[in-house]
C-alpha cells in the first residue's frame, strides 16, 4: 500500500521557481511522479506556457474524475520582507513557508498524491484525469484553456472536476465554492471642447455627461441576488479631470466602473446595457463617449447536487465541518472548466496567498490529501 | 488753453513698476499732476495698498462727476517672451508697449488729463472726483472699497461714475458696460469609506454622490436671461478622484463648479440653492459633502438712462460708433462703485491686456482723452 508524501511533494514543487510563465521544473517533476504510477502524460504547451495533461484509465470512460490546479505562482514581491527563502520550503514549528505554499502547490501535491495512491492501491473501474497549468496567475489565455482545447480535440472528457484552489476563509473545511461571480471593468472617456468657464456655450463640457452617466449607472439596481448568488454590484471607482484651472472647461474626462455580476447577467448583457446608457447620455449632451470593456470572467454556477454533496461529505468526514457552499470571491480557472463539466472548488485556508511569508501547516497538506482520497473512494465506490 | 499729454502721462505711469500691491511711484505722480491743477488730493492707503482720492470743486456739490481706475498691473509673466522692456513704454510705429498699456494706465492717464484740462480751461459749476486704486488686480479688499469707505466717512459723494477699464472687444468705441454678471466658485469634497470594489456594501463610495450632485447642478436651468443680461451659466470645471486602482473604492473625491450669474440671482441665493441640493444628495447617499463657496462678485446693472446716453453720445461723436450696452465679461471695481452711485464703464480695446507685449496705439490714448473730455463738457454743459 503506497503512501505518497504530499508534504514532501509540496516542498519539492516550492523549490521549483515557477513564477508565471516559468515552468521552473514543477511540471517535469509531476510528470515523472504520475508516469511512474501509470498515468498517460502529455505536455500541452502553448504560447510560451507549460501545461500537463495526465490520465489514468481508459480514454472516454463514462466515470472519469478530474482534478484541476496550477503550479505557477505570483512573484515574490518585496523579497527583503520575507523572513525565509521564498523558494526554500523551509519548515518551522510544523509550518512550511514558500511562494505557492497555499496557492496552490500544496493543493496540486495533495491531489496528485491522492490520485497516485488511489489508482495504485484500488484501481477503479473508471478514469482519473489531472489538468495542471503553468498559467493561472497570468493572463490565463494559454493555460487551462489550452488543456481544455486539447481535450476537445482528443475527445478526452472529465465527468466532473474538482479545482484544488484555496477556498477556506478561516478554518480547514469551512467553505467550498460551487460558482463564482463574473467581473468586468469598463473604461469611459468623455470628449468635448475646451473653453472659458464664463462662456460655456462656446465650449462643450464633458463633465456633465460623465456625471449623468455615472449617476445612472450607480443608481441602477442590477438585481436582488439569485438562488445561489448575492446581488450583483457596480462600483464607480474613478472619475477624473486633471484640470488645474477653475475658470477653464476641460476638453476631456475619464471614469471607470467595476461590476461583479451573478448568473442573472453576462459580460455581453452588461456591455449592452452600458452601451444603451452611453448612447442615451451621448445623444442628450452631444459629448463623445468612448467605452472600453474588459471582461475578466463570466459568472458560473454548479448547482448543489451530487458533486457538491460528494465533496461536502468528505470534508465533513475529515474535518468535522460542513463547508459553506459559496459563490463569493474573485475568479479562478473553474470559469473555464465549467464549460466542460460540472465543477466545484475545495482547498486550503487561503489567508497567506499572494503575501510575504506565504505558508501552510504541514498537517493541513496531509489532511487535504485525505479529503481528496476520500472523494476518489466515494466517487468510484 | 492747456493740453495735458495723455500719451506722455501713460508712458510715465508705465515706467512706474506698480505690480500689485506696489505703488511704484504711479500714485505719487498722479497726485502731483492733479494737485498742480487745483485738485484736493488725499492718499487713502489701507492694508499695505495705496489709493488716491482727488476732488476738484466743492465737497458735496450735487453735480459731481466721478472717474474710477487703477494703476496697479498684473505681473510681467514670462519676461523672456516680451520683445520690449515691460516697464519701458517703448513706442514702435505709433504703438506704445508696456505692462498696463491698456489695463489701464492709459485709461487713468486719459481721464486725469481730460479732467485737468477741463477744470483749468472751463471751470464748471460742479465738482470732479477721481478715485484711483493700487489694488484692482489683487484681492481688491483694500482698493476701491477703501476709497468708498473713506468717502462715506468724509461725506464725499459722486453723482455718477465712469470706470475707465478697457471695454471694447475689437474696435475703439464698439462697447461699453452698464453692468456685470456676478461670479462664484463652489468647491465640494465628498467623503465616504474606502473599500474593495468587489464588496461595495463594506465601503461607502463617495463617487455616486458626486455624480448625482453634479448631474443635478449641470441639468438645472438657472434662468433664460433678464432684460439686460444673458442667461446665467453654470460650469462644472473639475471632478477628481486620483484613484490609481480599479479594484478599490476611494474614500474621497472633489468637484468644482463655477457660476456666472445675472440679476435674477445673488451669491447668497445661489449658495442656498446649492446647499439644498447638497443636503438632498447627502441624505440620499449617506456621503458627507462639504461645500465651500467663494463669491468673487455680485451681479449689478445700471439700467440704460442719462449716464449711458451721455457716454454713448460722446463715443459716437468721437469714433462714429454706437457702443453696444453690454453686461458681459468678468468682474471690475464697478461692482463696488454701484453701491455708491450709478456707474458705467468705457475704455480702450482690451485685446492685449494681461498678455505679453501688452500695447496701445498712441492715437487711441488721445482719442480716449477726447471722449472723456467730451463727456465732461456734456455733463456740465
Ligand atoms: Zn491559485
Ligand atoms: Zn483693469
Amino acid at each position: 500500500m503506497p503512501d505518497t508524501d504530499a508534504a514532501l511533494l509540496t516542498a519539492q514543487l516550492i523549490r521549483c521557481p515557477s513564477v508565471t510563465p516559468e515552468e521552473g521544473g514543477a511540471l517535469v517533476l509531476l510528470e515523472n511522479v504520475l508516469s511512474d504510477a501509470g498515468f498517460a502524460c502529455k505536455r500541452v504547451d502553448r504560447g510560451g506556457v507549460s501545461n500537463l495533461f495526465a490520465r489514468w484509465g481508459d480514454k472516454g470512460h463514462p466515470r472519469t474524475f478530474g482534478f484541476n490546479g496550477h503550479t505557477d505562482v505570483v512573484p515574490v514581491g518585496d523579497a527583503a520582507a520575507w523572513t525565509v527563502d521564498p523558494f526554500g520550503a523551509e519548515i518551522r514549528d510544523g509550518i512550511m513557508f514558500g511562494r505557492g505554499a497555499t496557492d496552490m502547490k500544496s493543493g496540486v501535491a495533495a491531489f496528485a498524491a491522492a490520485a497516485v495512491d488511489f489508482v495504485t492501491d484500488t484501481p477503479p473501474d473508471g478514469a482519473v484525469i489531472l489538468t495542471i497549468t503553468g498559467d493561472e496567475e497570468g493572463d490565463a489565455i494559454d493555460g487551462t484553456t489550452a488543456l481544455l482545447d486539447y481535450m476537445d480535440r482528443e475527445q478526452e472528457k472529465m465527468s466532473v472536476c474538482l479545482v484544488g484552489e484555496p477556498t477556506c476563509p478561516n478554518e480547514m473545511g469551512d467553505m467550498m465554492k460551487i460558482g463564482r461571480r463574473g467581473s468586468l471593468t469598463a473604461y469611459f472617456t468623455f470628449t468635448g471642447v475646451q473653453g472659458h468657464s464664463a462662456y460655456p456655450h462656446r465650449a462643450k463640457n464633458p463633465l456633465p455627461a460623465m456625471a449623468r452617466l455615472m449617476d445612472r449607472m450607480a443608481s441602477h439596481v442590477l438585481d436582488e441576488g439569485t438562488a445561489h448568488f448575492d446581488a450583483s454590484t457596480l462600483a464607480v471607482v474613478t472619475m477624473d479631470t486633471g484640470n488645474p484651472a477653475t475658470n477653464v472647461i476641460p476638453a476631456e474626462c475619464r471614469a471607470t466602473v467595476n461590476i461583479r455580476f451573478n448568473d442573472a447577467h453576462s459580460g455581453a448583457s452588461l456591455t449592452n446595457w452600458m452601451q444603451g446608457l452611453v448612447d442615451a447620455v451621448g445623444a442628450d449632451t452631444g459629448v463623445e463617449i468612448n467605452m472600453q470593456v474588459k471582461i475578466s470572467g463570466e459568472s458560473f454556477i454548479t448547482p448543489p447536487g451530487p458533486l457538491s454533496d460528494l465533496v461536502a461529505a468528505s470534508v465533513k468526514a475529515e474535518t468535522g465541518r460542513d463547508p459553506e457552499l459559496s459563490t463569493s470571491g474573485g475568479t479562478s480557472d473553474a470559469r473555464f472548466v465549467q464549460h466542460h463539466c460540472p465543477v466545484v472548488e475545495f482547498g486550503l485556508v487561503g489567508k497567506t496567498m499572494h503575501k510575504v511569508d506565504e505558508n501552510v501547516p504541514v498537517d493541513q497538506i496531509h489532511q487535504l490529501k485525505a479529503i481528496y482520497s476520500r472523494i476518489l473512494r466515494d466517487y468510484f465506490g
